[in-house]
């Protein structure tokens, strides 16, 4: 397949970042190794920044070795960013907790996104309710954060009880860690929807960078409050 | 419909007590109130005692004046006992602990099957984990009961919670409290099942009965390790 | 049954606002009338607000005159308030977007929970994709709202329409609207989840409670981040 | 397995363009490499043409290099045509849409389809919903052409954009893109199913060569009611 | 609940047929009587015809006198049209086939909503597969009519049989008829989405209002065919 | 593991045949190459014939030289003899019927298991109803033959055909043919079970060998019948 | 709705007994009153019997004093008869086994379609495997007759034991008796199909009409294979 | 990735036992072979004892030499311990009983879970219910160990057929065994849940290591009950 007609299936959308306040990114999932180059050059080539999900690292291996070279990948998240990744600074505006290790490459493509958009971020990992004394440890910490994402899989329950914790904007994340009944993640998000604690709300299974654009909507609001009051 | 062709269609099982060392109980629903009156009078005129479940209050109602007579019946669980409720005395045996309100009418139905039983049962409700303050206050007296049952629904966290808080036996019962992805009880039973508790187990959705019997059958392996013990 | 036993199922959380930011709302669908009826009084003694969602008319009907005097029952959205309704001024802080005029139940209980927060809210209904002209002529207002509440059920393409116009928050409730293969909601939850808009996050079914909360959430957020920058 | 024994396996509708106005296709995932290349063989000794579907590039590459010569392969949507390619001229006939570049190769499987049976197709790509300003800019084009196909994955939310901008004949693919509760493109499916556009009518999953079989039976309609009006 | 409120909720599409050629319809189902009436009242005062789907026997002898008598109820489909009735001359261009006479509700929905728009139809009922001599005799009168509308419960068998003989538009419409693993028309809507005839669309479950406007959708754009093909 | 391990884990039934009519066999599926071996050599030590079905062909491959050479293996089944295959004579008793070449594989399982009792069996395949003009045909042959097994997929639409045209016993044994909302067979075997057709019994997907048992006891219902007379 | 324009709405097949060798019943459930009442005066006019299912109380108590004078209703299973029923003699070819009181609904049905065609009948009630000798100590009995319906609903283990404890026919029925998990039969419908007694088929669920029509099959084979057995 | 990252994610629950009498166990499927490696060597250095589930045998023999040789792994249960097994003694506390040879993977972690605990085990393979007769034959035996874990897939009318011929606690593990409509495990915890023998509890699919817990949770309180009755 050739170039030309690989961009006539590309349409991109350079101008995510103004009209709805974050850079689109591109879920390499579904696409071939091909498309995923393509897109890449293209966004290079217009001096932009580019955040890719879900880039497997087998498709990552087999990009051109140039292209490779652009890209800064982390293994755990399967994301890697092209062009540079901005410094953050001061207190950590976004917590991610998650359950349990398996949880963590969720959590870790939260915060990957976040800090591609400039936002300072605090992980706290393996804090799930089978031992809550490691959560209830962190508590206090976390009261001081102003969004938290919490990252859980098989029954979620670290989802209601940081939702029962905490008065602040929690969005969970549903993950597909473990068997059986666990469904691929079904549990973890019906268990999410409904959770006892209420005000709660949910992203896709497995949706670290979702979980991320939502936090990024939350700050947005602040910016919007913050003018008005200032009109 | 006469009563001998209501007969063909029974077959109690008047020595299930001796065979699995709890009587057979009638799942009143689904049946028709015919039905219900003639498997009583049945085990009436046997002299033996009976529980009967889900019996509800317009069927109830329905009964011949001479069997309500007979019934001593809670309208919460929907449950009726025909013949005397033996006396419990000692400590409670087994504790059954409900997220909110509306899973009382479950909790009650263990009880009402203990009770049948003559096994002392502490009853706690109302203590969600949206709410954590309300369960964590009641631990220790928790942990000094051998076994407890966690009726729950919504997401069913308080199962895992109670699970790992405690090292005894847990059973679960989901219940179809909730609307919407609660899915009429299957949430909770499919968080209940992939708790991240370890060796908690698990009911059908709203079977306080079973809970109860599945606790009865605790008590016996009790007894049969005593009796191996002193061999 | 006597109150005694009735208080025996109660635990009131009285300080959930302290805790968590908004009072113990009660949900009254599964709860018995006498419940419903006891819980209000226990509220009313301490002097406290209450609001009641869930509240089918018939089961308003037959709670007792004196408390039904008590109660501000709105028909649509099935909710009463116990109390005095606070004030609200200044521009809307949230806007509640519904697709169809079915699914303006929903967007009702939502605008209750945060008028009983003193939330100042903009309702706009029966704008679907269908006719995206309807919308699309909003547009200009939304933007200005911090908080945006989409309420759509069978395909819920109104949420992803407004995800992609929108940068700010945006959370979905899908609801049961529709038939067939609306399953009840389940579509609308499933397509909000999967939104092509990201950063959208999702409540439960016909929750608008849910939702009502995870905005006020969001206010506190923005108030504490506020606070930081004036440290 | 011999030859002879293959052939009892196949019964090849070989008048099926007669009789219903489409030659008979056949679908290669689910058949042997060995059966692919029987089938091919009969249709050819027949001087018959052929169309493949869902033919694995690695099944593909197992055919006989004789028989591969006889193809004309395309593998972004694993097609081949056995025998010439019609012409096609004048104006596109039938567009087809996807939201997503993930999704083209469903919807080139649909433009290979018209294209075999000599149909003028224009193919517009990766105009989603989460830009809606890309699709706008092609909506007075779309107008002009009476069928078109929307392939979309995810929420499908194209599907009911399109059915609420245009009048004529609107066909939803929707396709197993994305993740999680995007339940390998149920959730497209029943949100296209339940569009808030009237008269969008749906096929399954994934399912291009379809659409387009749906397109040609609405091209064959036209041709009855214009001999009818001859009549 | 006041007009003005009632009024609130309504966004009446009142140049709906201009733009995709079809009135808007109301689906009542979900809609209280108030409602139902005030958007009756609304479409009356304009002087536009209306059509009301899924209106309830027992809702319909609600509405207001006044509102009854400018409406004809056909009590088989649920369904009501406000303002006259056009004339429909000439031959079918549209035929509806249903399998059982409980299906007959559903194709009557469809032929109302095609009658509402002067499209004349041809209705053939309960002629499942089953029998098939039933549907066999009716197969030369079918090839000769457009556009087919298959209205089918169970396993929706007639749809394929129908796809197979027909070369023209088939439209599936499944139907709730049955019980047990019909699941009320799920199985009949996925045995239709996959029907073994390549090019049969379907609609939602017992939607026959939808594959009524399909038909229309078809309707027009073999009109825009012929404007085209006299350019 | 050692031999004497792998004993532990095989509790043979030998006399399976003696009790109800039809020798075990092996479903390979889910077993170790090592277990399915050990199988073997313990029913050949005894002197008995087997049937292991779903012996996946790398698995087939994987076993001991000597063992293949005991074995008759056809690949389209996955299914292999122990010992020797009886002759079978006379008119078929069973009918085998598939819709597709891609279901062939799932009829040969069936066959394979009758010949493997030595009852004579017809093959028909690839008569599927999209063209019903090829199941017609063979439709008087059909009616002499005691017992049709009907296989197919996706809308199973074979199944209702042939249980419509037949008096005789019509077991459907739906296939996993198929993709998207054919769901892995779900579909054909929801539509198997609600088919328009009434009497036509079902068997789990793929079983192939399930239906061959079910024909196996119907020919040994008529040997009770035929006693019974002879009495 | 006038008696012609309800005529429209039947097409009955009056000549199903040759063809299929079972004469058509009516399925009521899903049927207006007046649609029953027309059907059966079509029968009764034509000197034929009719089989009515699902005949819900309340539908049977509207018919027509006329038209209930002429049949013969059976409260439990709610079949009705128009026209004589047949007498049987000789011992039982069919027996119906059903696990529990609330199954007796469904086996009553399928023996009065039995009846229906003057099949002798063994009905035996309540004989589950939570109580297995009441099963044990009936086997000898039913290994005396060809064909057996096993009806069963919650995890229908009932199937699964009479399968491996005879060899002739067994015709499953799975019900809808039970709660929670038991989902509306579908566990038991999936355990009947998946039962580890190979040759077991299966019904709909709560279907006992179709359980009766497959032994009506196999009698009929039997009938044709003793015939050619005769030649 | 770095250790020092590794740790990161990791928060060993050192104190388990402790707190609820089992130690930590780690499920590796899901995780990573460096972070595996990485919470072996912590809980080594810490001296303790640690046992791997879901091993992978491919990610076994990836582990370090060093490590490997620190394992005792289990081939069939895909489970290892880290550090010395306990001896057992004494006559067996817990039964495992498995339906069939494919099911022994998950009975064999259950009794490695145990064996690890130091509890002494009866392992009864292959005795599923089609051949009740080998299950029988084993009843006496099964009387007298105080706990059952019957490990069953399919239809897993094992569970019942236990449950109604013992009176103490059993507990049921379904398993993925089966095709089909057996859905991943999903048939069998359905019947297991739904089971007509009450007072059995459920595990997750395949879950053996919960199972084992569940156990040890019940020897546990009848070391309390035994506690008490000696106070």
């Amino acid at each position: 397949v050739s170039s030309a007609e690989q961009d006539a299936l590309i349409r991109f959308d350079f101008h995510r970042r103004e009209r709805v306040g974050v850079a689109e990114a591109v879920l390499c999932a579904g696409k071939t190794t091909e498309l995923v180059e393509r897109i890449a050059w293209q966004v290079h080539e217009r001096g932009q920044r580019l955040l890719l999900t879900r880039l497997d690292p087998r498709v990552h291996a087999a990009l051109s070795p140039a292209l490779q070279q652009q890209l800064d990948y982390e293994p755990l998240s399967h994301t890697a960013v092209l062009g540079p990744l901005p410094e953050t600074a001061g207190p950590a505006r976004v917590a991610i907790v998650s359950a349990g290790t398996s949880d963590a490459r969720v959590a870790r493509e939260a915060s990957r996104t976040l800090a591609f958009d400039a936002v300072a971020v605090q992980e706290i990992h393996d804090v799930g309710v089978a031992g809550l004394w490691r959560l209830l440890e962190r508590a206090e910490e976390l009261r001081e954060i102003p969004v938290v994402i919490a990252v859980a899989g098989m029954d979620a329950a670290l989802v209601s009880v940081l939702g029962g914790l905490l008065s602040q904007v929690v969005i969970a994340v549903p993950t597909s860690t473990g068997y059986g009944a666990c469904r691929d993640g079904e549990t973890a998000l019906a268990a999410s929807l409904v959770s006892c604690a209420s005000g709660v709300t949910v992203c896709n299974i497995d949706n670290g960078y979702g979980a991320a654009c939502a936090a990024l909507r939350v700050l947005r609001s602040l910016g919007r409050l913050q003018e008005r009051a200032q009109r």
